[in-house]
């Protein structure tokens, strides 16, 4: 800084000249005033340059601070789509596809809902394996859970069950939330285990590492927990630290995906009505050929809407029938054209070269289209504040 | 038309009156003549509105006689993607998903290059089977090739064939081309049947319909081909009639989808120096992960370009270890970074929740991705001229 304070004030013309004039000392003088002329320019312009790389700096810590995403982005789709499957393998490929096109395109909550009445609710109960038609939405939940869940708790959290006899099938998700061992991360998810801690002193987590993590509550054996590591662990101590933290921090604060939940709906009206969204959800995109072309549809209308009012985006998806079937076999929908229950209806590929885009197709093609909306309006978002 | 010229002159303001007023007279003709007018206004609306109808009806026959396009979008990927499959079943399926990916972005050529070195130029010959290992730039040609078939041409082209067994699994690809026995076209693709007819009579084809074709030219007997039927069929003839077309056809005059063509290269090089396109492509793009986003790249700059100077555009996938392995297996290249043999070395998808994309996924993002940017480059041309 001294330099450059100095350059600042750099005294190359000095009003008074000699009276008599010396010309080789003024041509020397000349030179060297040229010189440390050109030398200050420079570390005016390199004064400049850190100027600059500060305010970068400053503006990308600022950033990294509010990393986090705010908004949530939901699917929801009809467990019947399994029944398109021609084997009970190829059943669970395309639950395993399903899984992978939400987790790509960072989908923070997955509806399975019932388009044929069988008024499912839970994913518990005994069911007669993966192999056979029927009870898809409990199939197609049960997948998407075990996918989603890090391969280090998969042996307590799913213990064999003949819906995941074709397990080995499946395609990993690769979603950051599944940690290597010796991988280093801020958030990891747990289980509570079933070992004596004294009281007050919190309970004891598996995180998927070489050493437990003891955390700062004392929780429920069994339960899955999100854990926050303390940012500087000892690394004589025998075990790690953290806090527990709820599921979605990761995402709002460190700006991470981290996987997505599942939910059944008994119908499609369910879909909507059961949010696990105060206030449900702020902007529904139906999915069809029939619907309007996305190319010409302004979703996100005002950009600054969409960080700050709009937190939870829903996309719906139809099975083999489109949407047109899950609305007639809703007992509590009066609508025949299922547009109306939307805030748009998008056609995601005008121009298609096949008569039908396959469900577990149209969820890729419809969210990468979507995604450049979505960050388009995010980012204005973000470069304009 | 003589009532509207009759009205473009109507005689309301007459420059002489009668000197003499007769008010209940001047009362009637004013009523009249303000009658008059509103017919006379009436109709010329009423021309005015045909002027127009006219005009947008010339508009639109002009539009749809330039309807077709003029364009190709060629894909390529290594055969090695297949190698990434579980089990026999499992293969053909993901052979499956790119041709239906292909067709629902209406690729007109996929090119199955070889990264591994085996040189495989043809389909013909026996091979070992779908289930093994290997041979799987052949395999995936011939699963490509298969689908892109018609089903009634399938029993002469697509004989048993170890490398199809498995083709009960796949799902169709439901184009424009695959038509239904008595589905009304235009064109239809055919089989030269060994059927003899008079010198200088031309020749008998299978189209799939209920009656054979007659077309002009005496062609090779089991030569597929591209048939333009005549707009006017004898209902009473026992044969229809038709001529044979260019297979581009369709897509460059009735800007239908009409298929792909499958080509086999024997390195990533060849992609590009063994094109079928006089000049080969325009516009090449390459994908992966560290490719600059294409949110922020302008790939179409000028979007008169495109329909007129652009003529072929090629999209590159790699396969497991991404296009630097292409590279680097190919014996041509004295490159390592593969972004330089592409105009464009794009990331699809940005902010992607999974640590890797399957190619067989990435091609239905990108292309969904690059389909509103040609839409769009595409539609500014036609709407501009
Ligand atoms: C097999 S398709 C349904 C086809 C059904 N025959 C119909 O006409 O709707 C399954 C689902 O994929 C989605 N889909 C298919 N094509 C689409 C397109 N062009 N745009 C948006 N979504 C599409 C829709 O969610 C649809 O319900
Ligand atoms: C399994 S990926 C290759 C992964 C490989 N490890 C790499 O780093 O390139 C297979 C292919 O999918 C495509 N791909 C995957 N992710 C992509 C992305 N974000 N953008 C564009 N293409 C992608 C590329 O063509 C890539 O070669």
């Amino acid at each position: 800084m001294s330099a450059g304070a100095a350059a600042k004030r750099p005294q190359i013309f000095s009003s008074k000249l000699e009276e008599k004039v010396d010309w080789k000392r003024r041509k020397a003088d000349i030179k060297e005033s040229k010189k440390k002329r050109k030398e200050a320019k420079l570390i005016k312009q390199l004064e400049k340059q850190k100027e600059n790389e500060d305010a970068e700096r400053a503006k990308l810590e600022e950033s990294q601070e509010k990393k986090g995403r705010a908004y949530t982005v939901s699917v929801a789709l009809p467990g019947s789509v399994l029944d398109n499957a021609q084997s009970a393998e190829l059943r669970t490929y395309l639950a395993g596809q399903i899984a992978r096109a939400c987790v790509v395109f960072c989908v923070d909550e997955i509806i399975v809902f019932d388009e044929q009445g069988e008024d499912v609710k839970s994913v518990e109960g005994e069911f007669k394996g993966v192999g056979k038609k029927g009870h898809a939405c409990i199939q197609l939940a049960r997948i998407l859970q075990y996918l989603e869940c890090p391969q280090y708790l998969r042996k307590w959290f799913f213990p064999k069950h003949e819906d995941l006899q074709y397990a080995g099938l499946l395609n990993p998700l690769d979603s950051p939330h599944h940690m290597r061992i010796d991988e280093e991360s801020e958030y990891r998810e747990g289980i509570v285990l079933d070992r004596p801690v004294k009281q007050g002193k919190g309970s004891f987590v598996n995180c998927g590492m070489r050493k437990e993590v003891r955390i700062d509550k004392q929780l429920q054996t069994g339960l899955r927990v999100t854990v926050h590591l303390d940012k500087v662990q000892n690394q004589e101590s025998k075990i790690y630290k953290g806090v527990v933290v709820a599921p979605h921090v990761p995402r709002t604060e460190g700006g991470l995906y981290w996987g997505y939940t599942v939910r059944l709906a008994s119908c499609l009206s369910a879909v909507f009505t059961e949010s696990p969204y105060k206030g449900g959800y702020d902007v529904t995109i139906g999915t069809s050929e029939r619907g309007s072309s996305m190319d010409q549809t302004t979703i996100f209308s005002h950009s600054l809407y969409w960080n700050i009012i709009i937190q939870h985006l829903l996309v719906v998806f139809g099975g083999l029938q489109g949407l047109e079937a899950s609305v007639d076999a809703d007992q509590n929908l009066d609508v025949t054209d299922p547009s109306v229950l939307f805030d748009h209806y998008l056609n995601t590929c005008p121009g298609q070269g096949s008569r039908t885009i396959r469900t577990e197709e149209a969820i890729l093609i419809s969210m990468a289209g979507l995604r450049q909306k979505i960050t388009a309006a995010f980012s204005d978002v973000s470069s304009g504040s």
